[in-house]
């Protein structure tokens, strides 16, 4: 993992310096501000602006404007964030170690938070320069598909309605190829679109978003059993004990791991397709399924 | 009126239509789709649509995409009422008549429906069909600016921030700009960028929208006074009772009105360096001013 290490201490603080610029040149009330730079700024991994960025150095193409784009996807994964922990949702006070925005902010600010990062997220992508306008509109179209119903809000809707019962693994799978797979393949997708990628590299991408989208939740499930709510900043367990549907759940943990390595293997063997040579997408990926938090 | 009479008669029912094909070609779970709906039918003056194909009748411009691009505002405009509804915002029970979106179908699938709707209207100006691309990119860089922290999300806040004390009419203005303003304004606008009008016609079209923007917030804030909750659909009275900062509070019922005749003026004059011809824009500014609802 030494050239995601050195990757990762590159490019994130760009695309923390990033966000923050981005956030600064709206003319908004400060404390609507600040209610978005305080979850935009709380850390987190960046996994989706950095798996678009290792898709532009795979495809050999570097991009004066990855940076801002990876930071529009991020903004659109904290909105989801910032929602999805409200009371009427999820309730929770905690994310990343920090009080959720609602604890800090109240709730009414919270959502128009939500909904400012939502909004400003478009306007940054229309807004991107050296791309031409026929990709921008494709990746507006792509990330109002994904991010929307049809794809992370209809994911959250799924799993709301899945609580009070039992799901098969295929209905699982489907949450969670909307709730998280979905913006993640974006991200993936979003680096092929600016890329002017071919057909054939855009469906392997595709393919290879789609396993490492599931693998990712699969992880997740798995830390909330093996993990520890100081490593995690958020409350380990919480799965468990709300009797939630999980992988685990479904096919007790080994079934669960087997079911992860089996998605990560898909997507490599989906690399192997257009990259022989392993690199920073196959360390990232190799990343989402190991790691603690 | 007879003019606005048949016009309304005529694209309304097309309006509404719109919005439920637009809906049904969702993939998205049913429930959702069902709230999405559910608020979007609630019925409404469909304002905004109404004012961006009178724009592109006074511009002699017949656009097979007008309905659509209208529909995706109307869409705009709906979410931002089912989060403004919401428990820990306005807390209202009731909108055009009927429950608020939240007291039917809960306030997590509530919040959901108006991320969704968000979401979606940028996917609908995305696939506009008749619409080059630089088009469709400078009709969503102006919609997040519009609906987002800088307008319409910013107005939102700027609103409960003045809650707790008494604003100039400077500040209220502010507040009205952009909660109400910037999305009626972005309608006209939209209609001159579709239509390829000129720069001038732009400008004047600009100065058309502010002032009929508020005009328009004015007579509501009338309508809390003089209006009955049967024929609002919504409980009058509200502001008086929450001590809210109105145009009347500020400046007296009266002051308020001739306010209102002073934008209505101003919005009339600007339309005149254009168009010498009274037309559906002039009834459409006349209607907003005198209307009961």
């Amino acid at each position: 993992m030494i050239l995601l290490q050195s990757f990762t201490e590159q490019h994130v603080p760009k695309i923390e310096a990033r966000l923050t610029e981005l956030i600064q040149t709206i003319e908004a009330p400060a404390i609507l501000k600040e209610a978005m730079d305080y979850s935009l700024a709380a850390g987190g991994k960046r996994i989706r602006p950095l798996f678009l960025i290792a898709v532009l150095e795979m495809l050999e193409v570097e991009h004066p404007e990855a940076i801002t784009l990876g930071s529009a996807i991020e903004m659109i994964h904290t909105y989801s964030l910032i929602h999805d922990d409200l009371p009427s949702m999820d309730n929770d006070d905690y994310r990343r170690g920090q009080l959720t925005n609602h604890k800090v902010f109240g709730e009414a600010l919270a959502i128009l938070a939500g909904d400012g990062l939502l909004t400003f997220s478009f306007g940054v992508l229309s807004r991107l320069k050296d791309v031409p306008a026929e990709q921008k509109i494709e990746l507006i179209q792509l990330l109002s598909e994904s991010a929307g119903a049809e794809g992370m809000v209809g994911g959250q809707v799924l799993d709301m309605e899945s609580e009070s019962k039992t799901v098969s693994v295929e209905e699982l799978e489907l949450i969670h190829v909307n709730k998280t797979g979905a913006l993640l393949s974006f991200s993936i997708e979003a680096g092929a679109i600016i890329a002017s990628a071919n057909q054939q590299t855009r469906t392997v991408l595709k393919d290879f978003g789609y396993h490492i989208g599931l693998a990712f939740q699969i992880q997740d499930d798995i830390l909330d059993i093996e993990g520890t709510s100081a490593t995690l900043g958020k409350t380990a367990g919480k799965d468990v004990a709300s009797e939630k549907n999980t992988y685990p759940a479904l096919l007790t943990l080994d079934g669960a791991k087997n079911k992860k390595e089996w998605h990560y293997n898909k997507a490599i063997e989906s690399l192997r397709q257009i990259s022989s040579e392993p690199g920073l997408l196959d360390e990232l990926a190799a990343y989402i399924i190991k790691r603690n938090k």
